[in-house]
């Protein structure tokens, strides 16, 4: 057998992540209706909404309403997402997040510059600045992801030894300014990983970093999520970001282009089936996907809550 | 890095299993066009129809007329699926398909009476018959395959050594007869594998039958499809059951008790980008994923007929 771990933690990420793609407006007490139900999963981190542009997205305008909508249940980290110092000062004015400083940088040139229109160069020299960011709102800095880490549409194969190189970079940065990166995320952003692929970038990036917890954000547009999951978790990942439902991915080819995350409630089955602990009720997860696919009115790809748990009937039978 | 095996055989099951649960009549045509587009991806095996009673699955009422309709294509076997003599007598009949003599015992003893109103005993009892029915036949009996072999929705969990038993017991009864069998499948029928599962039972049914070759038919109810099969790669299993776009399920709430076998497109991207060759062109396996979802008129489940391949993208940077 292999040496899964014991127990995981997941960052659900649903919320902001699945509202923010929908055509049609979600209202706001939906949102909320979501992320209370979630909060009574058992997850202890929900990522709710976006401090975003609110021209560019529309979708998010009511992050403040959603964060202030809430019922904060003790234990539960709720998270925000934020671009730059404006949405940032967004969410600590909300008096009721969890506030973690992150570094991000991209492993695929061509997406940076895309995207960010930045080189590698510049993208690094852009890290200090994050950081005293953080520092002035006394926020601790623990967290380094690297995007398109296993490839990318614009770029194609990503070299795992760039993938390291990223890594020690943006460790070197967090360290001379005094922040110590605890938990490096890698993000399979367009979906390129494959099991094997997740195995070798893990165990290069464990090798030279055996001090820092991994974290795998997978996107399951080519079918590979949980393939890619089972992957990290017998490298000893244990830490996962996840969303219910698969919110943010749609099987309609109108959707296409959509990429979610993997289906948190189909992850958990996995996990626990198979002796990870999660912390996490299933069955109330499954509830909640079935809200989420009522609140945004279309299928989403997460199939357990279509064919149901083993745990649900095996207390039948028994 | 694990020990994959270099290549794996795959039998296509998308035009049986899929248009069999179809609530629409799929003109016959169409299931030719469909059947004449796999020949042509390097698939080496396709089961095209059922020959199974007229009345109580009226979509597969022209099973001979797809046969005789198709255009075989050299070094590409063409299988039917039968349930007694009458329906084996039907596929001999077409004089183009590839037959081949199949044991099957349940190793959940609730399905069995449910589904064949039989005693375990009673099961076993049965087999000489059939192996007699193939030998009359001048048919091979080289395949012996476990229902349920990871759980059942009926009985709960199967123990492992009850498949080792049922495996053991097969291979006995055909020896007896002067058959060999030389490949065993296990199916999870009902979709209560994890990889974990996969590996135990793997593990265990391989050590006590060394000399046979395994294979998987893996349904993707709850979502674990390619997780299981990359588990029961790293396990050296090298014969896979697969449906292009998923056929047999759909994502359909309406649709919910639809279970497919695993994504035949989506399980090749998997294996070729993971170096396992599968002989199979992914582009055109695509192209009759799309063209399996407007034969059937509503999403289909699998992933990279969407998403699309990695190798058109690498293309198209190049």
């Amino acid at each position: 057998m292999s040496d899964l771990p014991a127990s995981i933690s997941i960052k659900e990420e649903g919320p902001r992540e699945g509202f923010q793609i929908e055509k049609k407006a979600i209202p706001t007490e939906q949102k909320i209706r979501l992320v209370d139900a979630l909060s009574d999963t058992g997850l202890d981190y929900i990522q709710v909404t976006s401090f975003v542009h609110l021209e560019k997205v529309p979708g998010m305008a009511d992050a403040e309403a959603v964060v202030a909508g809430m019922t904060p249940r003790p234990g539960v980290r709720y998270a925000g997402l934020w671009l730059n110092q404006r949405g940032l000062e967004r969410a600590i004015a909300t008096g009721r997040l969890y506030l973690e400083g992150k570094l991000t940088l991209y492993a695929s040139d061509a997406f940076l510059k895309k995207n960010q229109n930045r080189t590698p160069d510049q993208q690094l020299a852009a890290q200090p600045e994050l950081i005293r960011m953080y520092q002035a709102h006394g926020i601790p800095v623990r967290t380094g992801f690297v995007t398109a880490a296993f490839g990318c549409n614009f770029e194609g194969d990503v070299e795992p030894s760039r993938v390291v190189d990223l890594v020690a970079q943006m460790r070197s940065v967090a360290r001379d300014m005094g922040e110590d990166l605890s938990l490096i995320g890698l993000g399979d952003t367009m979906a390129w990983a494959t099991p094997e692929r997740i195995r070798r970038v893990v165990g290069m990036v464990r090798d030279a970093n055996p001090d820092v917890e991994l974290s795998l954000h997978l996107h399951d547009t080519r079918g590979l999520g949980l393939a890619n999951a089972y992957a990290g978790l017998q490298m000893g990942v244990r830490h996962f970001d996840a969303a219910v439902a698969g919110l943010g991915g749609c099987p309609f080819a109108a959707h296409a282009g959509a990429a979610g995350n993997i289906c948190t409630e189909d992850f958990v089955l996995m996990c626990e089936e198979m002796g990870v602990a999660t912390g996490v009720d299933l069955e109330k997860l499954i509830d909640c996907a079935r809200l989420a696919e009522e609140i945004v009115g279309h299928p989403l790809p997460g199939k357990v809550k279509a064919g149901g748990s083993l745990s649900a009937l095996r207390r039948r039978l028994s």
